[in-house]
């Protein structure tokens, strides 16, 4: 997930220094701490009706500071409050329980065992710093903020200052909810500005840290967090190209169908998102041209972003080896689409053509000779979010070797599918090997994300009034 | 865990150098990656018993490096071997597998749902510091190892200079059993000195870290991981005081058993236990001495560890507030056992007192006048591996609320037993918050410790025979 660089932002008169921002975020923490799983998906459905009872406030505000077309927008509130419904619902059957029983054992071979139970207990206080390009689903509620209250810590959200006065409305929307629950408002507080982000991420009240957005200040963060006297988890979702392989068979059996599915999945939202398919293999550039649909785009969440797009797409096309093939020029505020070319050679030459994010409508496509070379190319290509095959109607020797090929750096591997439009379920993965993910045995979309914010205890000989629920003989 | 400064050593003539072990360990990684838990089951069991063949050579020379006693070294073997062997089974039994399927959904409510299958793959080459304290059960063949071979990944493991011919020896037995059982004998292999150990963290081919040793020096390790161009995870597990509060009741009911049952654990190896009980709170401290049996300790693993003991002594009975309480002079080549004692007053005025490892057979007595005050102390106490309740024969509402406070800080919570002895099972953990562990949400004993070592990988829309079987329809 890639956004615009962080400017600073002044933080609205009224909002209280991050000093107390962070003291009530201790405070609420140590309330929410103990609160069963089913106080915690109560809170998750009071959040997600107020938050949907808002839309026609929180829309209008969307739209004009990120530009995204409001039926994008409504899909995307749905979106995030079917994943606060769904964390809930999770909650309330015990499935994000994580829960080990070892009974006492006299006959352990190493030696009598005690009796032992394991569970997990929420961090604390985590911050998350809300991303540019989908304000509502990694906004100040967002997948981060959902696990982590999930997890049953409390949350201070940096606002993106793509999106100020919405984030400030959600956050606003989100405290009367929960006080109307009768939860601690400080559950989910907001703060603005870049400075007082870094603080808070050095600051020792701060648990662990969410972060959806560029390598360059993902990786920053995630100095400062590494730096800290006690270093703490840092879940920093950072950059991703995407690869996409087109086999010999792909393209001869679906060759159409692939050029248009590529065209509407690195043009989607403007080519602004993390899953956008960067980089895609095929055996004829020409061809591949040939058959690819009109291109078009809508405008960039804002000016910063729409720069920092076209200087992106102006020094990859500026390398040695890479051509511009396509390019509709998008004029009265929009950007222009790209496709640029390159060849397996050139990136034998240069690895970094296929590991180089460009945040917008553009797309490398690179022309193989053989799968080998695609093979090769790969071995020292680092870390993604997605890596697609388009094959064959059925899946061949190219195909399988090419999936194995992308599940070495991938943290989701596809067939015959568009890695734009995650799901938001039990099975997903969304992180990857660096820089992918700074924590790539994680995940930052799907009900395992909560597991980012609780930490296991094992409870050795507790009778059972002392043990959490969960690991109660009678539950 | 705690152990030895590590000293740079002089790698024995014949080994390669670094950057062929890390050559070989990735070709090894490449063998491994897609072998079957069984496959993988299979050579932990042949490691295990090359190792118990081994015994008669390895215990004598384990002995000749660390003093520690032959029976203490026997068991420690056994508990070893026993620990590949659970990995092994519970390989066989898929129980490691951590494996979720969403099946495609035209009607998951935020929009149809592809087939999602997500199951874990191996990180790749795994660096592994060995720890001092336990020449088997965390050396070259401990459980980081063990771990990252039963994740499927190849292993480079630093050796401890405080046994270099035992490391040699154990990497040689291994190697053997690995050609034997026609497995790459580069899956697992061995480098020393403190240089190659920093070179080894800071090379791209290494994935993942596990350390086992002191607060300093695996900070030092961990801010090297996460200063790489490309950051990887470190499982560091490094200082803990496992504090002991002893309650009113537990103090009247269970008085001699508690002052009995505490010398006998902080004493036991001599105090190089990383879950020695270092920090006891009790009621009446004159009373709790008068309580306690002679106090005797074995020999220190060696002559700069017990230097280290002697001085972190010396510097703890300095400090304001401390004194030392009782003082068995070992002489003849053994440590003094020491008991110190200080009040919550104290406390209150140098929380650092509470959080101060000393590594060796000493221990802090804190008298309290009430459990608020020990809970005010422990408000701002950081992370610790273990943490006791020794209460009285019921739980009790004062157990209830030190177990709820101990649950805050501490991996594993402990009723009415004692912290040393650290069972190999399904449900333990060994970790906790800074700096018990770099890494909360992971432990480093048990079979939990194999999710260090995979990153998960989902799966869409990919036909069946493209799937790992973890996640397939038939397996």
């Amino acid at each position: 997930m890639h956004s615009a660089p962080p400017a600073t932002l002044t933080s609205a008169p009224a909002a209280p220094p991050l000093d107390t921002v962070l003291a009530r975020a201790t405070a609420a923490a140590e309330r929410i701490r103990t609160s069963s799983p089913a106080d915690r998906a109560r809170l998750l459905t009071v959040l997600a009706d107020a938050l949907d009872a808002a839309a026609g406030r929180l829309i209008p505000v969307a739209h004009r500071e990120t530009h995204l077309p409001e039926a994008r927008l409504t899909g995307e509130l749905a979106r995030t409050t079917f994943q606060c419904r769904l964390f809930a619902d999770r909650l309330a059957t015990g499935a994000l329980d994580d829960v080990r029983i070892d009974h006492a054992d006299p006959d352990w071979p190493m030696g009598a065992r005690p009796d032992i139970r394991r569970t997990t207990v929420p961090l604390g206080p985590v911050l998350v710093f809300a991303a540019g390009n989908f304000p509502f689903a990694f906004g100040v509620l967002g997948g981060d903020t959902v696990s982590a209250l999930a997890a049953g810590c409390s949350v201070v959200v940096k606002a993106h200052p793509g999106h100020p006065a919405l984030s400030r409305l959600t956050a606003s929307v989100a405290a009367a909810a929960l006080a109307d629950a009768g939860a601690a408002p400080d559950l989910l507080q907001l703060i603005e500005g870049e400075r007082d982000g870094a603080d808070a991420v050095r600051d020792h009240r701060i648990k662990a840290v969410g972060f959806t957005g560029s390598t360059r200040g993902g990786h920053q963060l995630f100095q400062l967090a590494a730096g800290r006297p006690d270093p703490i988890p840092f879940y920093g979702e950072l950059g991703s190209t995407n690869p996409v392989v087109v086999t010999p068979a792909g393209w001869a059996e679906r060759g159409a169908d692939i050029a248009d599915g590529f065209a509407a999945s690195f043009t989607l939202g403007s080519g602004q998102f993390c899953t956008q398919p960067g980089v895609v293999f095929v055996p004829d550039v020409d061809a591949f041209l040939a058959a690819m649909p009109p291109l078009v785009a809508g405008p960039m969440l804002d000016a910063r972003t729409a720069t920092g797009y076209a200087t992106a797409l102006d020094d990859l096309a500026a390398q040695d080896g890479v051509r511009v093939a396509a390019r509709t020029p998008g004029g009265d505020g929009l950007p222009d689409v790209a496709v640029l070319r390159t060849t397996t050679e050139a990136v034998r030459t240069t690895p970094s053509l296929i590991s180089t994010e460009v945040f917008g409508p553009a797309s490398l496509l690179v022309e193989y000779g053989t799968l080998d070379e695609v093979e090769e190319v790969l071995g020292d290509f680092e870390g993604t979010l997605t890596g697609t095959v388009q094959g064959g109607h059925a899946l061949d020797e190219d195909g399988l070797r090419m999936l194995d090929a992308l599940t070495r750096h991938a943290g989701r591997v596809i067939w015959n599918e568009w890695p734009t439009g995650v799901t938001v379920s039990d099975a997903q993965q969304h992180g990857g090997p660096w820089p992918a993910s700074t924590a790539p045995t994680t995940t930052s979309v799907g009900t395992a994300a909560v597991h980012r914010f609780r930490r296991p205890v094992a409870f050795q000989n507790v009778p059972e009034r002392g043990l959490p629920p969960a690991v109660r003989d009678r539950r």
